[in-house]
């Protein structure tokens, strides 16, 4: 089951740092490494700090995109040490990982990591649907990458451990999940819910709820007929008024 | 009290090492740090991997013998990830964290890490009256030194706090949730998509998915606003169309 649970790393400058989160994954029975863009896994350093977990980088992946890292994924989480907008719905490793092993149960969880300077941008943690903070000292949050990996990892190790009770739903793979958030935000700019010029404000907070939930396959399936009827009614609607009128039906 | 809490790294190889102990040290509160025999504290990876945690480094002391290093000590805590004689008392960080926290109201503390490749010897295991073993996947028990103290540090820093953090959303009143429904089902029985013989049976998902969620306030009124909007454009839509037409734009 921990098999099931991929540590992606969004352009890590360090490669020293992809070997420490290499060799914490062994330590803690994960194996699934993905990189999305640049990250030397060869490097002398890499190598060094991976110590007896040379083959998880060897086995490692490399993305284009965060979308695509993910795309098999049925709970993403990010990881986050800010607070702020998008942000505020942050949990604690310990709260979290439970969730992680009970999803990983039943399939794929991607655990991402933003490069060391500056963590996930509004853009990528969009494909997150839950959130980590590593709680520390307010005076330096600012944890180093494979330290916060081997907490978020040991979180989850020790939840293995325990018996928890699978998680209740199934989640659909994120790529299923991205195409019905193309979909609603397509139709709610037809109607002018959305504001065009920074649509992806108010959709982040549909992310946020249904990121909360977890959708399955069967509600991406009644959302995204929602969303369609929704469109079709944007572009079609007049047809029924018009039909109305000519009925001499009320009209509002 | 944190600041009773002293970390003692006993002949430490790397110098990088060191710079990451410092680091996660500040991370979690502490700043009290001790090198037994040698240690470079002042290199360049030392300092580059302590970020800004270099006061730490400057601040180091450093000692002959682990005796002289604990010497002020009320509670001494080493770490091995080995089993064995005079180790089986052994025991996880977090059982040990609050006897920690909880010495270090009183008085000085220490917990002590070995070098690298082999760790505490017997010896040095004499002077300490608690052993930690950090829980890992057998196949590969030997954490890296760094990730070793982040770990010990954070469940000592949460050891501080009252209770892990454990937020939960504050759910919207049920009445503000039902409303939400009201107005949801209106709106979508006029674009045509519930079925108006039995509205409720799609409605059933969404409350599902909602329902699992949970919805704030916050969340209550943008889904409302959603709701709003349909059945605005359900309504006045055609209006939106028919100024198109007068404009010759193109209608779909």
């Amino acid at each position: 089951m921990l098999d099931n649970i991929r540590i992606v790393l969004v352009a890590p400058r360090g490669s020293g740092n992809i070997g420490s989160v290499a060799r914490a994954m062994k330590n803690m029975g994960l194996n699934d490494l993905a990189i999305v863009g640049h990250g030397r896994t060869q490097s002398f350093s890499a190598r060094a700090m991976a110590a007896h977990a040379r083959e998880i980088l060897k086995d490692s992946r490399r993305f284009t995109t965060l979308r695509e890292a993910v795309a098999d994924c049925g709970l993403v989480v990010g990881t986050t040490c800010r607070g702020g907008l998008y942000r505020d719905h942050s949990r604690s490793p310990r709260v979290t990982a439970p969730e992680i092993v009970a999803a990983a149960r039943s399939g794929k969880c991607a655990l991402v990591f933003g490069p060391e300077d500056h963590g996930l941008d509004n853009e990528e943690l969009k494909h997150c649907q839950a959130l980590i903070t590593i709680p520390t000292d307010p005076g330096y949050p600012s944890l180093n990458l494979a330290q916060a990996v081997t907490i978020c990892l040991y979180e989850i190790f020790l939840s293995t451990l325990e018996k928890v009770p699978a998680e209740a739903i199934e989640r659909a793979p994120a790529e299923s999940v991205e195409r019905l958030f193309d979909k609603m935000k397509h139709s709610l700019l037809e109607i002018g819910y959305l504001d065009s010029q920074n649509p992806d404000h108010i959709l982040f907070a549909f992310r946020r709820i249904f990121g909360r939930a977890g959708l399955e396959e069967k509600d991406v399936r009644i959302l995204t007929g929602l969303f369609r009827q929704i469109e079709w009614y944007a572009n079609e609607g007049w047809k029924v008024i018009e039909e109305k009128k000519r009925k001499g039906l009320k009209i509002r």
